[in-house]
Formats: C-alpha cells, sequence, structure tokens
C-alpha cells in the first residue's frame, strides 16, 4: 500500500510520480470504505483526489494557505495531512469533522461549512500577507455551484483590483448539489467543450512573468490580445472583471494540474484555475447518482444501497407530498428553492410543475426577494431553504418580506440540531432571528400531520410565515391531536396541574417522553404543544400560569431570543409571577455527533428534561 | 410652469416633447428647492431627472411595473405620479416618505431601502406575469454601487436564462454613494468610452424581431457576431451571463433612452441598458460634492451650506478619531467598509493609511468573511457598517467570525432609531440578532468618551465584539465616570434604592433625564450603565435586584432576543423574583420621523420612560 506511506503534511512529496495514479486509486478505495461505514459526503471527495494531490504537490502546507469551499470535498486533504484514522470516528461526537477545522489541523487555513466563504476569506489572508510582507501562497478552491452564491461574486469583484498573487482553484464538476442553473453555469457549460487556453498562453508568459519588465510586457500582451480574445480565451467573464484565466484543465490529471498551478503562481494578480473534475468518480453508483452520494448515510459498498433503508418517512417526505397535493389546488401556489430541489423534497413538486419550481441557485438572499417579488405579482411562493443556510436571508425577509407584509411561506427545513454536519449547520437560530421581525409568524408542527396542516394554514395566510421543522424522521405520535390550525393558538394535549410543559415543534415528542417519566414519579403534568412562537398564545400562558406551579417551555432552538424568552417577557409584561424553566440550545455552538447524542449533552433529551424539572422542584422547595 | 400641468400619472405624456428640456429644468429646481428645506437624498434625484422623464413616456404606469433599487432616486417619480404636494412633508413623521412605498402609490411596484434588491424583485414579477399570462413591462433600475452586492448577481445570473422580457436599467453615474471599487466598477468605466453599440445594433435588430422566425435569426446573428464582438461590443460582460446589453446611452438626452426603452421591450430576454448619468447633475454644488449631498440636511441653495452648521461632534467623529489614533499605535489595526468610508468616518483612516483601509463596495457579506480571513491572517479588523445593512451579514458574523472566535470588531453605526430614513433603515435589530450568537460580545457607550475607551477595550479583545453607537450627535453627558471597560462589567452611575433603570449605550442619556424627572416627583432612583448586553453582567443584576423594588431596562433595540429579555431570562434562571419594566422598541416597523418625535411615539423618550415606571408602580400598589 502507498497509502501506507502516507503519515504526515509532506509525504506525497515523497511519493515517485509513476505511483501518484496507484495512490489516488488507494484513497478512493479508503474514502468509499470508511464512508460507507460512518456516512457523510463522498461525491465530491472521489471527484478531488488528484487535484488535492496536485495541490498538496505544488503547494508548502502549512505555511501556504489552503481554503476548501463549503469544505465538504477536505476528505483527501484530511488524508494527506495527518488525519487517516479520523475517519473511523468520522462525523461522529467527539470524532474528526467533516470540514476544515482549524483546530483539527493548521493545514486547515479558515473552517468552512456554508456555501460561497472561500473568496472572501482568501483575500482576507491575502492582504494580511501583503501588509505583512509574507511570502506564502494563498489558494482558494471552490466549486461551480458556490459560484451561484452572491458573496462569491462580491469576492471577485474585489480580486479584479489585486497586485498581488491569489490563486483561485474553480472545481467544475457541472453540479453542485443538485443541477446548476443560472447564466454563469451556462457560461461555464459553454467553455467547458473549449479548447485547452491554457498550453496557448503558457508558451508566451512561461518566460516572460520573472524577466524585468515581464510582468508589463505580458499586460501589453493582454491587452493587444483583448480584441481577439473572443475568439479564444474561453475565459472572458472573468478576464472581463480583471481576474486571469487558465483552463480548462482536466481535473485528474495531476501533471496538467501542477503545471497550471505553477503558471498561476507568477501573476501578481488574481488567477482562476479552471478544473473540471467528475463528481463520484472512480465509484460508479456515486457517478450514476451525485445528488444521492452528495452526502450519504452509511451504505453497501457492493451496490450503494443504504445499510439501512428508511422505512420512516421523514418530515421532507411529507413536506414534499403536501406540496404536491397543494399545487393541484391551487396555481398560483409556486415554489423556491436555492439549489436543494432535492434536499428539501421539491423535486417531485418540480416534476408535476415544472413551471412553478424556481432552482435559483446556491443564493437564499435572491431566493427571499425573488419570492417577495412572486408575492408581489399575484402569486403564492413557498421558499424551501435549509435553517441554517436562510440564516443569509434574515436581511432579505425582513426587508423585503415582511416590511410589505407579503404572503411568502418559509419553509424551514433543517431547523433545530441537525447532527452530524456540525457547528455549521446546526438550525438553532431560526427562532430567534424570526422572532425579531415584526409581522413575521412563527410555526413548528409537533408531527406530521400537523405539518400538513400547518402549510394549509400557511398557504391561505396572509401575511410571512415561517413553518420550521426538524431533520430526520417525522413524528406520527399523538395523533389523535389534530386540533385546527389557528393564528397564534397552541393546543392542549393534555391538562393536569403542577407542571405545564410547553413545547414547540418537535420538542412536544420529547415533552411527552418527559411527561411520561415525571407522571411515574408521581408528578402532575400538562402538555401544551405551542405551535407558534410568534404570536404568542397569551391566553394559554395566563392558563398554564393559573393551574401550575411551574411552566417548562421547550425549544430546540437558542434561549436568547427564542421561545422561551418570548414567554418570559409576557409574564414580565403582565407582572405575573412564575416559576418558568426554559429548555433550550444553550449558548454555545453545537458540534457535530448524532442527534441524540447531541441532546443527552445539551440536557435535551427527555431523560435530560425530566432530571431538570425534578432539580428545579427540588431547588425551589423550603429547605428543611 | 410646465410642472404645474403634472397632476397625476400619465400627465406627462400630454406634455410636447419640445417642452422636456424645460420641464427637467423645473422638476430640478422644485427638488433643490424642496430637499433644501427638508434634507433628503438629492444627488441621486438630480441624476435620474431625464431617465425618470423617459421611463414615464415609455411606460404605461401603474399597469407596468417599475422598480427603483435603493429607491432614494425615486423623487422625480414620485412627483410625476400625482405626489409633489408629499414634497412638503417630505422624510417628516406622518409626511411622504424618501423611498417608494406601495401603500402612497399603486405606480411604486415594490418597496426598497437596501441595495441591490432590485433585479430579484423585478424577477419576481416577470415570473408572476408569465405565470399568469400577463403582458406588463418589467423594468427595474439598479445604479453601478448596486451592481457590487451580491444580490444582485445572483439575480443576474438567474435573468441570464429567461426567456421573456425584463428590462433593467443600469443607472452608471460612476459612483455609488462614495466612489467605487473593483472589478466591475473599473471594467464599467472601461466601457463608459466606448462608442455607442445600440445604434449599431439597432438597424439590425429593429426589423426583425417582430417577424416570424425573426427572434431566431436575431439569435443566430448575435451568435455569428460572437467572434468578433469584442471589437465592437461593450457589454460583454452581461452578454456572456446572457443578457442583452444596450449602450451606452446619455442619461440626460430622453430621447436616446426611449429609444432604447423601446428597443429593450423587443427581446423576449433579460435585457441590460447601460445609461449614464450625471449624479447632482444642473445644481453646481452637487455635481462638485457627490457625497456630501447624497443625504443631506436642509441647506442654503445659494452656498450649498448646511443652513444649521453642526457645532457638536456625532458619534461617526469620534469613532474616526478614534480610529486615526490607534491606527498609529498599532499597525495591525486595519479598518473594512462595504462603500461607507464617508458615512462611517472612516475617510480620515483612509488618508492616513490608505494601504490599511478596505473599501470592498456594497457587499455587507464579503466584508465580513473578508475581515475573518485578515483576523486570521494576524491583523485586527475593525469593520465599521450601518447596523441596518449588517443584517446582511448575519450569516457572516456567525459562521465566519464567531465559529472560529476570531478578532474582529464591528463598529455598528446608525445603531437604534436613525429617523428620517424610516422602516428599512432602522438599525433596531443588531443587540438581538448579535446576541443570539455564542461566542458574540456587544457592548454600547453611553457618552463619547466611552466609544474611545470601549474602542480600546475592544481592538485588544480576544473575540468577535460589537460596538453599536446611534446616527447623531455624541452624547457628552456624564463625562466624569469614566470606569475602567471590563469583560460583561457594568457601571453605576448613581446607587439609590426603589427604582433601578438600567440602560444600554444612548439610553444612558434618556435615563439619565427620566431620573431627574422621576426623582422630582420623590422617587429614589438608581442609574445604571450596563455597557454590555452581552455577556450580561449577572453580579450587577443581583446587586439592583437586591436593592431595589423595580427594575427598569432601557435598549434602543427591539424587546425581543434584546438586552431586557436576556435580563429577564438571567431573573428566571436565578428564580429571581423582580418587578421588571422593558423599555425597548415595540414589536412593530418604525416608520420615518426625526429621532425625537419617534421616540415620542415609541414611549422611549424621558418623559415617556418616567410615564411607563410610574404607571407600572402604581399598578403594583395594593387596590385600596
Amino acid at each position: 500500500m502507498i497509502l501506507d506511506r502516507i503519515q504526515n503534511t509532506g509525504d506525497i512529496k515523497k511519493i515517485p510520480p509513476e505511483e501518484y495514479e496507484q495512490l489516488a486509486g488507494e484513497i478512493r478505495e479508503f474514502l468509499i470504505e470508511k464512508v460507507s461505514r460512518t456516512g457523510g459526503h463522498l461525491g465530491a471527495n472521489l471527484g478531488v483526489v488528484e487535484l488535492t494531490m496536485a495541490l498538496h504537490l505544488e503547494l508548502d502546507l502549512p505555511k501556504d494557505r489552503l481554503i476548501w469551499d463549503v469544505g465538504h470535498q477536505s476528505y483527501t486533504h484530511k488524508i494527506l495531512t495527518g488525519r487517516k484514522e479520523g475517519f473511523d470516528t468520522l462525523r461522529q461526537f467527539g470524532g474528526m469533522s467533516g470540514f476544515p477545522k482549524r483546530h483539527e489541523s493548521d493545514c486547515d487555513a479558515f473552517d468552512t461549512g456554508h456555501s460561497s466563504t472561500s473568496l472572501s476569506a482568501g483575500l482576507g489572508l491575502v492582504k494580511a500577507r501583503d501588509l505583512q510582507g509574507g511570502s506564502e501562497t494563498v489558494c482558494a478552491v471552490i466549486g461551480d455551484g458556490s459560484l451561484t452564491g452572491g458573496m462569491a461574486y462580491e469576492a471577485l469583484n474585489n480580486a479584479g483590483k489585486l497586485d498581488s498573487n491569489f490563486i483561485i482553484i474553480l472545481n467544475d464538476n457541472e453540479m453542485s448539489i443538485s443541477e446548476n442553473v443560472g447564466g454563469i453555469p451556462k457560461y461555464l457549460n459553454s467553455i467547458r467543450t473549449s479548447t485547452n487556453y491554457l498550453d496557448l498562453k503558457e508558451g508566451v508568459y512561461n518566460h516572460l512573468v520573472d524577466k524585468p519588465y515581464g510582468e508589463s510586457i505580458v499586460t501589453t500582451i493582454r491587452r493587444a490580445k483583448n480584441s481577439v480574445k473572443a475568439l479564444m480565451s474561453p475565459g472572458m467573464l472573468f478576464e472581463e472583471m480583471g481576474i486571469v484565466y487558465l483552463g480548462p484543465v482536466d481535473g485528474h490529471n495531476i501533471a496538467a494540474i501542477r503545471r497550471a498551478i505553477r503558471e498561476a503562481k507568477r501573476f501578481k494578480r488574481a488567477v482562476l484555475i479552471h478544473v473540471r473534475t467528475k463528481k463520484g468518480k472512480g465509484y460508479e453508483p456515486a457517478e450514476r447518482h451525485p445528488a444521492r452520494f452528495h452526502g450519504t448515510e452509511p451504505f453497501e459498498i457492493e451496490t450503494g444501497l443504504p445499510s439501512h433503508p428508511r422505512t420512516i418517512s421523514n418530515w421532507t417526505d411529507i413536506f414534499s407530498t403536501v406540496m404536491c397535493k397543494f399545487g393541484e389546488r391551487n396555481e398560483k401556489i409556486v415554489a423556491v428553492t436555492a439549489a436543494m430541489a432535492e434536499g428539501t423534497g421539491l423535486r417531485r413538486f418540480r416534476n408535476k410543475y415544472p413551471d412553478r419550481l424556481f432552482d435559483v441557485g446556491i443564493a437564499e438572499q435572491h431566493a427571499v426577494t425573488f419570492a417577495a417579488g412572486l408575492a408581489v405579482g399575484g402569486l403564492r411562493p413557498i421558499v424551501a431553504i435549509y435553517s441554517s443556510f436562510l440564516q443569509r436571508a434574515y436581511d432579505q425577509i425582513l426587508h423585503d418580506v415582511c416590511i410589505q407584509n407579503l404572503p411568502v411561506v418559509f419553509a424551514v427545513d433543517r431547523a433545530g440540531i441537525v447532527g452530524t454536519d456540525g457547528e455549521t449547520h446546526q438550525g438553532v437560530f431560526d427562532v430567534s432571528f424570526l422572532c425579531t421581525i415584526p409581522g413575521m409568524t412563527v410555526c413548528a408542527p409537533k408531527n406530521k400531520w400537523e405539518l400538513s396542516d400547518m402549510l394549509k394554514f400557511a398557504v391561505n395566510f396572509n401575511g410571512p410565515i415561517a413553518i420550521r421543522y426538524p431533520r430526520g424522521n417525522a413524528y406520527s405520535g399523538l395523533e389523535e391531536y389534530r386540533e385546527e390550525i389557528r393564528l397564534g393558538k397552541a393546543e392542549w394535549i393534555c391538562r393536569e396541574d403542577g407542571i405545564a410543559l410547553i413545547a414547540l415543534g418537535n420538542m412536544v415528542e420529547i415533552a411527552e417522553e418527559a411527561r411520561r417519566i415525571l407522571k411515574e414519579k408521581g408528578m402532575h403534568v400538562s402538555l401544551i404543544n405551542a405551535r407558534f412562537a410568534k404570536p404568542l398564545d397569551r391566553e394559554m400562558i395566563r392558563e398554564a400560569c393559573a393551574g401550575h406551579n411551574l411552566l417548562v417551555t421547550l425549544e430546540d432552538n437558542v434561549l436568547s431570543g427564542g421561545f422561551g424568552e418570548q414567554v418570559l417577557a409576557f409574564l414580565s409584561e403582565q407582572a405575573i409571577e412564575k416559576e418558568v424553566l426554559n429548555i433550550a440550545v444553550p449558548d454555545r455552538f453545537v458540534v457535530h455527533g448524532s442527534v441524540a447524542r447531541l441532546r443527552q449533552e445539551l440536557g435535551m433529551d427527555a431523560e435530560s428534561v425530566a432530571g431538570r424539572v425534578l432539580k428545579k422542584l427540588s431547588m425551589d422547595l423550603p429547605v428543611e
């Protein structure tokens, strides 16, 4: 095994070139074997094996700075930087992260997770280098999908005026998470098939740039070439922005990529190397089903099928089904997603109503304001975005949707703790940031039927409304409780006295379990399904106060600004004195791990909740 | 006066062309006269008089949809849509807004305020039209500055694949609020001087597009032209994205603009008309000092000088001075702004340290992640952005700065109620959205010395920290209270018993006044300068609870998730029973008006605060 000789950063430089191909193969086998057991991102990682090897061969890590946009494609990078063993605990609690983390390795130059940040971060490192007289190379690897995100363009715009070196690797695998959309992807497609511009350039530039006046001669040549450049330069768009374009380069040809990197280093400019890779390369099921192997659960290597096939509908499935039904009933209903037609379950809606699904690319800001435009135009847009990505559109929700009080429905998928993706992906802020906004309505369903009912309520509601629901299996308990949805009205599941558990969304399931535990200890416990975080059901809270000694609020969201604090604010306003225990995500970033394990850690599983309630009660007992 | 004949929408169509020039002159005089009295945005409005006239001549309002990006340039549009009288109350409480408002006129197709939203909104209207079989023209007017915002690019990317008409007017006045920056502006500059491509195109296209197969012939010609297009098309960048480019057109030539709009309507594509205008056109002081006349206070028309010259430093001045001082002491200190070097007071820093001020354009997302990169690279970035614009970067603050716990200082200018710009610009959410983020520190100074002290603390602090300060004159009272800044520690201004006023930032001044009123009524009142909204000074709150009957929290921010709720959450956690009155911005959007007037309306001026305290106390008295 050549891979056995890769123990530390830089070891790859000791491998002779004739062994690169075999090493690449071994890395792929390693990745497939490991990810088949732990789950994780596979397709993107199989696509960048050679690219990563070439980068490690040409860069001097950790002195040079390598930034992975999104970061889920950094597995080979982790292998090459002494973290092979980490793959046994990949994405597990206490184990190795599936994303770059500066605390894991000094070869991880910048933590990533969300899309399109790498160019901004890279420019920061470039400017810091230049001001401090450093000489390290700064290199960002960004996918074609990430290039549809607005902040990548904001960075490109700034990169265009750079007078020092910055290397941008455009990892073009012809799709982001699902298919790409829009003018830029179309444009990239048009240049993918162009002849190799790099070779054409090399002859001219190579011997010039290091010589005196070389740079200015190159500039002159470049200017002269401008007039006929359209005939031969496939990267016109980038060149027009002031960025040197090299490529396209075969992303599975290590020698070609290395040559391009060496050339790129010579420019005192931002240089974009357009590298074409194949997602899932070398593992046939992943090549055939790129969306399924983007992020995968454990699977059987032979067949590519899940090791533990799903038997229960998840929340997204329910949303998917309901959307198709509503689409049929009301043709004003349209859906908007940001490169997540698959993940949000909107693919079925698209298949049925291709004109009414708008996949805008990784562009959450545009998605929301576009939806505002659709609403002003008389349609009923449903915007389906994961909670943690919706953070990108906070201003647009506030400024473009809510100030105008437009009927836009936000289907906030992956809300609450999402698990193995870790800090960057936990959807634990949406209740708080949405509740700050005047005129916003925020609700969350207790079970799968309620998600359907809430969506029905939402599409008929005359204002902005967000429905948040988590990742994973949809709860199907409490099916007998299906009181009609009314704005800002909670649902009493059972009324006793003593303790009132007031739970939002998926925490109703936890509260129901906690209630059982408390009942076993002889407590009297009511259970209330809050349904709405905003507006608050003031009458319900009054009732709960009147009949109970302790209110317990439960939400899968941070305490600060969340549902629990809304309850406290109401009690304070009304000068109602009542003991309250707020169960919420505490004020720290939630790392990766299974949802169940994380809930334990955070004191949010049923056992912990019951324990915290008992502790609160015992604290309140008079000292004997 | 020709202007007298303009009373209602469409009246301009009755004016004969030979009178256009005079009408434009009269509109300019009207604008200068009105804005000189009320204050408002002048430069941008003087620049688009002819453009707006041309749009009104070619469009059929309100059937057609006209969207103004940012919207501060919509004054002529307001004149032409029956709102001349509104200018007497422009931006005043209860008066006409300085921005487009759908509730003001059905000719305002979409409310705007923040930059770069118009293309997204426009695309939404286009898709709504197409799905419902409408025939109205949709047109968005966007400045070259707004084009540096990422969401504009996200929209352009989507516009590139459009198969129906959408007209984008690029209002290129060669600067956004201050000078432009980056590759795109440089690019625009290069094409400003090109020959008029429009005329060249017209001959070919005009007679084709309406004929059978005309569109496909045009497409074929366009393709054929591609190979030599670089020789003659100045709009290559847009064309490469799939958008038809027309221009550049002289923005003060009504006939030329009309011709371009007519041509643009013929395409079943997104068409960008590049219009060159001069900011401040027709008023010499505004032409000479575009930044000063962007948004202006009332001024003397003769001289262009302010009617009421400032004699007191404002908060921004203090920040400006301190930054220059710190810049000298520590060369690792760098500053980042998003097209607001003037507004945030960083121009002086730039003059002294040109290499250390990064103006990234209207690109808040990039600004924040770029700063994160600078911090990882070993520098000490201070990011100065207005509170309401910082909403755009919520995700980047959380995801790129705070997860990595990077030492980035956020100078949050225009925090709190800003006044006459209205709903879209009130900076009343930052305490809440920043406090949701683990690891973030949020503070606010009571007076000008404290702003300086806090900045000093912040640049030496090892983690993300935000300092919020308002628009307007810096408070210089309480100068004798200058206790050292310590993390999460409040400052007791005076200790009595009875009522404890705990005020954050600029609300200390209000609280001090309210205290005087309450003292006159015989109350005992303590005053505490909270300093930090996060982390909370738990010890101070404990002390305040121990010694007082009522705690009053005061903040220039919404209640939800704000300082007051943090206090309530702490009391609840500690099971401390104490009456609390939370003074904060209530849960509704705050309209335009003077800050003083708005404070009254919101019950947040000193009189109201005192009244609310008294009411709270009387409510708590046992009924006799």
